[in-house]
């Protein structure tokens, strides 16, 4: 985090007394008691308390709130519904809180263009919930969705089960209407297939609230698949596991869902939910496919011949949809599964090419050793999205620190294969300091020109993303010196 | 074009000396003669002589050029296989014309990620004969696929007849090399699903040659659908032609390729291929599904009780893969076949949200009496992207301003629908003073501080795309007026 600006402290009064003419009534919360409930999102590890928190309900409002923060050096930190994993909604201690949540309508359904334009904060799911009943949906999944905002997604670049098949929310989304610091409202994109003029609107997709406020959102929609079934694969090793999946992707097949679940990963959900998961095997393997009913079928029996060539001991097939619902059921529970053996866990968030699975859960058991604890694999084998949940004991002295190094290590070792620091889950705070691991000073330097462009004073949800701030200015002579970080630590509670 | 500047021309057997020491053998190339091949490109009504052409065959040649050219005030044009039909890589006379078409080799092929790695100037269907003995292709195919480069589709976020289906450049594109103005190279995405970091990539996607010059392509392949059979089906009138499309898509079914035509561009592609279009229909609809034949048949039993419904009058179904081609043939000779019937046309390229086809369709009919001039629809229905071709005869004074005026009322009207000035052939020079009946002020200013950031003294490809220069400095106080366009009118030959 960026050190508190000592000169708006000061003038915290005069800020909240602008904030309540701009947002009349209950849109601006500055008791502490009020506020705690925004201290944190799930990056649960770190807690700060706002300035002050401001809950806007029209565009003209947020664009005067930006205007005012921008010609009066005010930060702001942009936040839905505050379901962030990596702390990119966490509050600082000087800045405004701008809370999206009541911009919570769906303003239009429109079939013919498979379009749905929603308010930033209406939730993932109550997107699908809009258009379900005509057999739509909206294909982006992330597990928080019955919580999570639009608009946290846009921020975000969320994933989810189905995007291998189905994409990212950059492949799902059309068109935004944002406001930029300076208070300017633009819109990008629209629902016509492209746009001319540089992809800004892929640009804000993934930018996590440094480049501007989201103030509506259009996305694509999708007929739900005819047929579903799921099958449910097991494996003596990991590697047979990893290996599958690459053999499936690189067989043509595109699956609805393809995830994967470790030892440890399987004991805890079967010991959750008991929906009859193999206990004999080191890796399961969960493959969706959906489509028409003679396209699922034809793929299955491609799976289970290819699952067969990899060693596999164990196949089901579901035959119902009760038993498919099963199937996911471990997986959907697993995070809070492994929550019961382990007093905490880490949850941590990188991408590899799909065929490097084998290589790298080979190269985190050998890290497990090393750091002395242990960990469990869920997550997104078809894309290649990680989410190994380091086991840890807060109360034991050195176990958060060692699990914090076991964490960075498994993310180098997903840069070294040709991959990346996170999958959906974003940079935020937690992975911030280990950007330079993934990119080169002119690659730095060169998002930072970008943030220039947006925001050249460093307004915007400043101390997240990027390990140090480097003046506009300077950054315009295209020659930087990499100075030490100007943040000190972030509070850990 | 933005103004020839003059101390350049005077430096320019310096300037020439200096690319022949960065690029040794006949990678030169300064005689009027030779430099005349490279003098349009498939916007050919506008030529324009180069200062000199340059031919890099390594990355470290490129990134000198690029930083010869900063550090002395030269601009650059940056070209592929010289295919654009907006004018993209039309040469300037004061600037280095960049072409990239010695890098010419597909790097790797991994099928276990689904991904090639060429070189930038590797032809689009380079990449589907390199691995199509496989199963396998790469899915954008823009008509000009056997000419045009890879690394040119990513500088226009190239289309084609299957992208209704498999998504544009921008959807299959996983990686690049790029080497910024400044000589820096970096690298943006990899064969990983997402990256961290701002989307720099997709930004890259669709700039036409202002941010950077791409020296290496990764693309996501596909394997190829198991079975694909086409429908031509035939209407009374081109609105229900037009309802079909979106009755098609609101049903949930996403065919390979959906395209469309009408009666002037029929009956000139009958005469010109003869396979068998009918001639007494106002609208023809070829739409292809693939994948399982299961699936397919299903779906062409949908599509056609759909078309029924909309009062199709011919509908017939391919029974062999020749019969399928045949369909196609018409529709991809639609062009030279236009050709034939007039002494010239202009093509447009306006994409508009799906829906609004058959208003569309009719507001061009009335533009059409307006303006005195036929016009032939050639389009791809499925994603809403228009290709009016406007006919009219060089030798009649006042055809061709005629016709101008013509394409510009029908871009008016796709925006004013909803709609985008152009889906897949760039804005250019063709269509750069439109951008402001797109754009708004704060727009076009966002976009043009995104320009600074990566190429602050507008080297890159000047005179493109935006309507006018803005100076950095000016933009950095987020506020600037609009003053004068700075470019005199192009010479047209």
């Amino acid at each position: 985090m960026p050190e508190p600006l000592t000169s708006v402290l000061s003038r915290r009064a005069e800020i909240v007394a602008e904030m309540r003419a701009i947002v009349p009534g209950e849109g601006v919360v500055d008791a502490v008691n009020e506020m705690r409930v925004f201290e944190s999102d799930a990056l649960t590890a770190y807690r700060q308390l706002p300035l002050v928190v401001v809950l806007p309900e029209t565009v003209e409002q947020v664009s005067a709130v930006l205007r005012f923060c921008n010609d009066n050096g005010v930060r702001v930190v942009p936040r839905g519904s505050g379901t962030s994993l990596s702390g990119g909604s966490l509050p600082l201690a000087d800045a405004v809180l701008l809370v999206m949540s009541r911009f919570n309508r769906v303003l239009e359904i429109d079939y013919a263009n498979r379009a749905v334009v929603a308010q930033p904060g209406v939730t993932n799911l109550g997107i699908t919930n809009a258009i379900e009943n005509e057999g739509f949906y909206y294909a982006p999944d992330p597990s928080s969705q019955i919580a999570c905002s639009i608009g946290g997604n846009v921020a975000e670049n969320s994933g989810g089960v189905h995007c291998l098949k189905y994409g990212l929310t950059a492949n799902n989304v059309l068109g935004i209407e944002m406001v930029l610091v300076n208070g300017d409202i633009v819109r990008l994109g629209g629902k016509h297939l492209d746009s001319e003029g540089y992809d800004l609107l892929g640009l804000m997709i993934g930018s996590e609230g440094l480049l501007g406020v989201v103030t509506e959102v259009t996305v694509r929609i999708l007929k739900k698949p005819e047929t579903a079934r799921a099958v449910l694969i097991g494996f003596p090793t990991s590697e047979q596991g990893g290996q599958c999946v690459a053999d499936v992707i690189a067989a043509g097949i595109i699956p609805g869902g393809m995830e994967m679940m470790d030892r440890p990963a399987i004991e805890a959900a079967e010991d959750f939910v008991r929906v009859g998961y193999p206990l004999d095997v080191e890796a399961l393997l969960i493959i969706e496919l959906d489509g028409p009913p003679a396209e699922v079928n034809h793929l299955i029996a491609e799976v289970e011949r290819i699952a067969g060539q990899n060693g596999s001991t164990t196949c089901r097939v579901s035959m119902s949809d009760a038993e498919r619902l099963s199937f996911w059921a471990g997986r959907k529970a697993a995070f809070p599964a492994v929550g019961r053996i382990s007093p905490d866990y880490l949850c941590m968030d990188g991408t590899i090419p799909r065929k490097e699975l084998p290589r790298v859960l080979a190269g985190m058991r050998e890290l497990s050793v090393k750091h002395g604890l242990r960990v469990a694999n869920v997550f997104h084998a078809g894309d290649g999205n990680l989410h190994p949940l380091i086991l840890y004991d807060a109360n034991i002295p050195g176990e958060l620190s060692a699990a914090e190094e076991f964490g960075a290590d498994i993310l180098r070792l997903c840069v070294r294969v040709g991959g990346v620091l996170t999958g959906e889950h974003g940079v935020g705070v937690e992975k911030r300091d280990l950007m330079p691991e993934m990119f080169s000073e002119a690659d730095l330097d060169q998002q930072m020109r970008i943030k220039c462009a947006f925001d050249p004073n460093h307004l915007l949800n400043p101390g997240k993303v990027f390990p140090q701030l480097r003046r506009c200015a300077e950054l315009g002579r295209m020659h930087v010196h990499r100075g030490q970080l100007p943040f000190p630590d972030i509070p850990r509670f």
